[in-house]
């Protein structure tokens, strides 16, 4: 095998979802009947990432409750205040929340942000979503979800705003100087006057400038507006690929993306999911497998294939395959990437909708890989040194046991084979990724075009 | 002096702003420099106020950067965010912050709420604000704050959608039949539908019922619409006011009103602010009071009062009364009341503008009162006894040190006296102000208009 000559340790995300990836962890005995909404439950599972050195962890959301709430745990608290809860039973770890650009304020969601990233002492990270779906936009006063495009627009300019924010401080601002009776420097705090087509926002912030200036900017969605948008702002990207070929294929485009636009590619991250199912035989784990599988009420599943897929789920066989005709990608306004991946999973392994149910409700979309820890280490060694990933986000199919897992047995593997950290260096998320602390825009730039990011400084000052 | 016969015992809400209330008591020499952004200095203000057995902390907020940033510490942490550090180091005592009906979604709000009210144990409440002024406006795309009334009918529906999304599970909905493969019972959760004048929200929530039901209800505004406000839906009323007389009325309005609506006047607690100045003699707190007084840079507040009557600083003479012709209350959009009782406290005692900068510098428009603990303890039983207050906001000029003496030296005291508890009896913030868990409106008041508050329930179902 080919070593990538940039063999920098790799990066480790610890995606929590409730008490597992699987949609039937919850019937296992060992699972906590509340896990959503019981905060002891996401402490632990924080206190295990944070011993195994990992880079993050993350907390997916839409505002809305999913599907039907007899299938899996369906309360879940809001990220922001869930991570803030969890800065404080940790100390080192990265805390990464989801949080959407189509139904939040900017100046609203800056603040949170920046307020996190202060009482983390510097570890917080946002995941840009644009939301797709019809249900979240009806708890927003709206009939159907926005426009997949006019979303993404919406998202660019929230991004835009949000970072001129950040920036409204200069690092320098609090001078808190008692003599002369002035706290912060007015020339160094400054509005941003944005005026865009979607926002008019005067500021500045009512936040001086947090630990790491800008929380790490994390995207997830793939499709081609996703890459475009990954491309101009995300530092770190969370996707979900089935094969290592689609995932150098992927890696390269969104990389190949950001060089166009004048950024230095090394400056994303990017770390497909992988839902680790791990036993002391790879028998055995297949057979935890199974078993998970076997817990799904398949009428559940059935019906949220069908909403996702836009038929009818009359027109579903449990033991046959996908119909012939089911909407094109172009026809989809919402998760469009989510549903591609899922036709082409079933059509290219000619799963049955029971087949394709099963692995959809292990990791919805994402590659479940059921082994010994020295398998999984070994598949993460493998994709990671064939540059179809920069790490991984580890999606477990049962919390905590499946967290425990890879902590206790997969990390020391890739630890002995210097592939992962054995200790923390840095004290903030960006220092984990190796990602550098953002230029003020408004003050420190000379030329307010050649910033961090792809993001051009207009309107402002 | 005459009891009032209902001597339960009085309720102590300490309100957190900063390193004081007094503008300028971030330069004494005892003050940390960021104390609005620091959250080992909130923190330990959390845990003197939880020593003290207070009821609850509060949080004030804008989400706008207030005024000339030399003047105090004008970077804040945004309340959800700091509430929710703060619970993860007590255990007991109550957890209230502010937040904007204007300027919020209340789906994304009532979810914020509900999840603090999970992770600390049922200590959430939310004092409702429609946030005046047109610096805050700017943030959200207006060109000036909507117009008062409107703010108000504004809240008015929000409050109904939040408490109708708190509604949205049944108690009992988390079933989680490991068995049967059923999480939550469908039929125990619901959407809401709402179709209202600001509003279109379909639900459910996307979080389970919380410890408390709904967080503690707390409102601040003393206009028209305020108390009419404060009677309909409030549980707890932060209120400024000056004089013994004053405060009797306003607490007798406010309880008349709620129980023209059919509400339990007992079931609304109100609490004035008192500035308590602590000294081991009177002349001592006198001294210091004066002190932060002299502390004040003048230019910053003259300029900051000519903003808030809406007049020219130059028609300010520091040594001189207000001018005679300065707009009334009618004509003002934002924070009447505070307005009103600027102008009135000026034209009462015939105030200098240079003397009312220093009533206002320390507690803006609340009471300041310099004595010894003694004197303090006197004068909040006195109140009580008059029927003026259901209890105090204790506002201290500087923190810590002001709380840090109010919890050791005016509460025992108090204890002493029989008016305070010695030890917390309950867990949650509603038990600690002697309030009723809210029944669910949607799935267990047999008759929906005769819910817990004066809140009827329309539209759901």
């Amino acid at each position: 095998m080919t070593r990538r000559t940039d063999r920098t340790p790799l990066h480790l995300n610890a995606f929590l979802m409730s008490v597992g990836h699987h949609e039937a962890a919850w019937r296992l005995p060992e699972s906590p009947a509340s896990g959503g909404t019981d905060l002891a439950h996401y402490a632990e599972l924080a206190r295990i990432a944070e011993r195994g050195k990992l880079d993050s962890l993350f907390l997916a959301d839409s505002p809305v409750l999913m599907g039907d709430p007899g299938r899996r745990p369906g309360s879940k608290l809001e990220p922001t205040v869930l991570l803030t809860a969890l800065a404080a039973v940790t100390s080192r770890i990265g805390l990464i929340a989801t949080a959407s650009t189509s139904y939040n304020e900017p100046y609203n969601l800056a603040r949170r942000f920046a307020s996190v990233d202060h009482v983390s002492g510097g570890r917080a990270g946002w995941n840009i979503v644009t939301t797709a779906g019809a249900d979240a936009a009806r708890n927003f006063g709206l009939d159907d979800t926005p426009l997949h495009r006019d979303r993404y627009l919406r998202a660019a300019e929230f991004v835009e705003v949000a970072t001129k924010l950040w920036d409204s401080w200069a690092d320098d601002a609090v001078l808190a100087d008692k003599e002369l009776g002035v706290h912060a420097r007015a020339e160094r705090v400054r509005p941003i006057d944005h005026r865009g087509t979607y926002f008019r926002v005067d500021g500045p912030l009512n936040v001086q400038r947090s630990p790491q200036g800008y929380p790490l900017l994390v995207q997830a969605g793939s499709s081609e507006d996703g890459k475009d948008f990954a491309a101009r702002y995300a530092e770190a990207v969370f996707t979900a690929q089935q094969t290592l070929e689609e995932a150098i294929a992927f890696s390269k485009d969104v990389k190949e993306r950001a060089a166009g636009l004048g950024r230095d590619p090394g400056g994303i991250k990017i770390l497909p999911g992988i839902v680790p199912v791990i036993g002391d035989t790879g028998a055995q784990a297949r057979e935890l497998d199974a078993e998970l599988d076997r817990l799904i009420r398949p009428e559940y599943a059935k019906r949220q294939l069908a909403r996702t897929l836009r038929i009818d789920p009359d027109a579903l066989d449990l033991d046959a395959e996908l119909p012939g005709e089911i909407p094109g990608e172009d026809e989809i306004e919402g998760a469009k990437s989510r549903y591609t991946l899922i036709v082409d999973l079933a059509r290219r392994e000619r799963l049955t909708v029971r087949q394709l149910i099963g692995r959809l409700g292990g990791g919805r979309g994402h590659r479940t890989f059921a082994g010994t820890a020295e398998q999984v280490a070994d598949t993460i060694e493998h994709w990671y040194d064939a540059g179809a990933a920069d790490g991984f986000n580890i999606m477990p199919a049962v919390l905590p046991s499946g967290l425990e897992l890879f902590v206790d047995r997969v990390v020391p593997i890739l630890q002995e084979r210097g592939l992962f950290r054995t200790e923390y260096t840095g004290t903030t998320l960006r220092e984990h990724y190796g990602l550098p602390r953002p230029a003020n825009r408004i003050f420190d730039v000379v030329d307010s075009r050649a910033g961090h990011l792809g993001i051009a400084l207009s309107g402002a000052r």
